[in-house]
């Protein structure tokens, strides 16, 4: 395996950890989606593999048969139990994953596992896609003077909807944690980081982020104030991930931030936020560098949210565009010039209905995407 | 007026016509279409008058007076009562009109008023903003010897969501109506029509489709068979408007039908159609005349609808490419060719859930768009 073609990832953990999964929303979902649904939530996993490639989506009962035989492949290698294996696949949907080679791989990948950085970073390369670039972060916080371990690694730059995306991640920690709080933790972390990314809303069939807790870090089973840190930073971790997806989007020149506060609920602000962020004309607006608050104020109105459109005011990088319902006098210049001279444009729409608010990340929608991904195939 | 710079239109009914309207979904709305809102349905609209280059919305109360002064110099110069007269104006939001230029466009329109195909054609391209053609559909029926026509005219190439676009559509008939029949009549076929087409997925704020009845072909209201032949008609009228606004669509190069059959309601039939519609990856596929099957069938799979994805079908152009839940073989390279060949693209999805079905028209995704929208102001 060269850096250029690393396609195969295998992450082992020396001891059974507790393991939380949290996938996509997609009626239509690949195989390894579905075997992993049926082992999470766990106390007792001690492998993920992952391939880069082939999605092994659309594959039929074949493709069932494939991504049992990849958990099983993991399993004798590593001379682990049934059900102690995960499994992510991204890639192209449809085509029957190459188990010759996914074999080979698996045996070459275990003869490499290690604990330098430079491992981690194989394995974050290893399931790369159109990625260009690989995707860790890593956070170490003190549960009264007993150093705790957060170490994320993610994948994706297209296919990205809401509800997470073809996007992979797995975060792994050396805290105990209790099955139940895995889980819920997991689902809340997510809900906050990679359900609100998006490139082209197209929620993809593998999303998948996985959290495991192998408790190595020692002392108890986290609870109450520990707990809670812990919590806290695991959302640190997985919005940190959930941004570099769109900050890498493909063709992207832009990382657009969408705030939207004063909703009655964040449900509803979450909504709101994710219609600007999906709208073509918002995202090719931002790509001609071009503060379009016209596009920016029609976008939440079409949300399908009740708010009275005559309290609503918009800033773009700081700046006031529109307030009360009207457009404000600015300097339009000034404006796309910021917009230019930076890769982060952060759009900010208040309303008056409410305190609740959210974030979302996305891109901006350029002619290079629509290159990308008319010629995938060529 | 040169025929390159037509901006505005004025129609205009010999008697009181009845007047139905329908109007954007979204919250924030231009100053014609709550103009409009108050006065129909109505049984004594005489006149529409038409902008194009200003859409008139978030305009704050400086435009709801504009939208009102239009109707009244219309009022004034046809010698119409108040009341008597809609305002349709579409082009870039949050501007002022210009109202100088507007009052002297009306009055030289009332002075080119005529019957003339050439003068209907001349409305039509008075309401267009980036068509490349004007779009008009025109239909004769006959109720028991007696002729009556349906003419109808429609402007829009983006900024066109489901539940309209910024597309303007106004259908004439000699009909009598009653005011309740029209509203409901019109109601059903944007239905079937203008709310199944999608350029970008950007609702705007100034969507309107006006049906206006004025009797002059003579005969009794209509009721019962001759009625439900009308609104047959009135469908296909407006199926047709609708089906030209995305095959006018800003930069595209395929006009994409989908049809979405055995769901359970059809709306839920049109939920799945419309979110392959508006996924940019199976915009650029098409736009790249790559039968992509698994971006489709993810596509429906994310629309939020429950189904049994291993009783789906989907062809392309004719051509089966997946079956019962997995791809079948086919030459990609027949239907890429038969896609490259023809401007018109057809996607049919079959489920296995009930008999509803629904059909939606959408562009593909170019980068001839994206340069058309990025680079908008400049």
């Amino acid at each position: 395996m060269t850096p250029n073609t690393l396609d195969l990832s295998l992450l082992l953990s020396d001891r059974p950890a507790v393991a939380a999964g949290v996938y996509t929303q997609n009626v239509v979902c690949g195989a390894p989606v579905k075997l992993n649904r049926e082992l999470t939530p766990s106390s007792s996993i001690r492998a993920v593999v992952i391939n880069s490639g082939v999605a092994n989506a659309c594959t039929g009962e074949q493709g069932d048969r494939d991504a049992e035989a990849m958990s099983s492949k993991v399993a004798a290698v590593c001379q682990l139990g049934d059900q102690q294996v995960l499994v992510m696949s991204t890639g192209v949907i449809g085509e029957m994953l190459p188990m010759q080679k996914i074999n080979a791989g698996i045996e070459a990948a275990a003869l490499q596992l290690g604990e330098s950085e430079a491992s981690l970073i194989a394995a974050a390369r290893g399931m790369m896609t159109t990625d260009t670039r690989h995707k860790i972060c890593s956070r170490e916080i003190d549960l009264d003077g007993r150093p705790v371990r957060i170490c994320g690694m993610a994948k994706g730059a297209a296919m990205i909807g809401p509800n997470m995306a073809t996007m992979l991640a797995v975060v792994m920690t050396d805290a105990a944690l209790r099955e139940s709080d895995a889980q819920a933790g997991l689902v809340d972390a997510v809900d906050e980081s990679f359900n609100c990314i998006s490139v082209d809303g197209h929620t993809s069939t593998s999303d998948t982020v996985l959290l495991l807790a192998n408790g190595a870090a020692g002392g108890p089973v986290l609870e109450g104030r520990d707990l809670a840190k812990f919590q806290a930073t695991l959302v640190e971790v997985c919005e940190d991930l959930a941004q570099s997806i769109p900050a890498d989007g493909e063709g992207a020149s832009h990382l657009i931030t969408v705030e939207v506060h004063g909703c009655k609920t964040r449900q509803e602000a979450v909504i709101i936020a994710r219609t600007i962020a999906d709208s073509p004309l918002v995202k090719t607006a931002v790509a001609g560098n071009d503060p379009n608050w016209g596009r920016i104020v029609s976008a939440a109105g079409y949300a399908g949210i009740a708010f009275d459109p005559t309290k609503v005011s918009l800033l773009v990088n700081g700046l006031l565009l529109y307030e009360h319902g009207a457009p404000v006098a600015f300097d339009a210049e000034t404006i796309s010039s910021s917009m230019r001279a930076d890769h982060d444009v952060g759009i900010v729409l208040l309303l008056d209905e409410g305190i609740a608010s959210a974030r979302f990340w996305t891109t901006d929608l350029t002619a290079e995407y629509v290159r990308l991904n008319a010629d995938y195939h060529t």
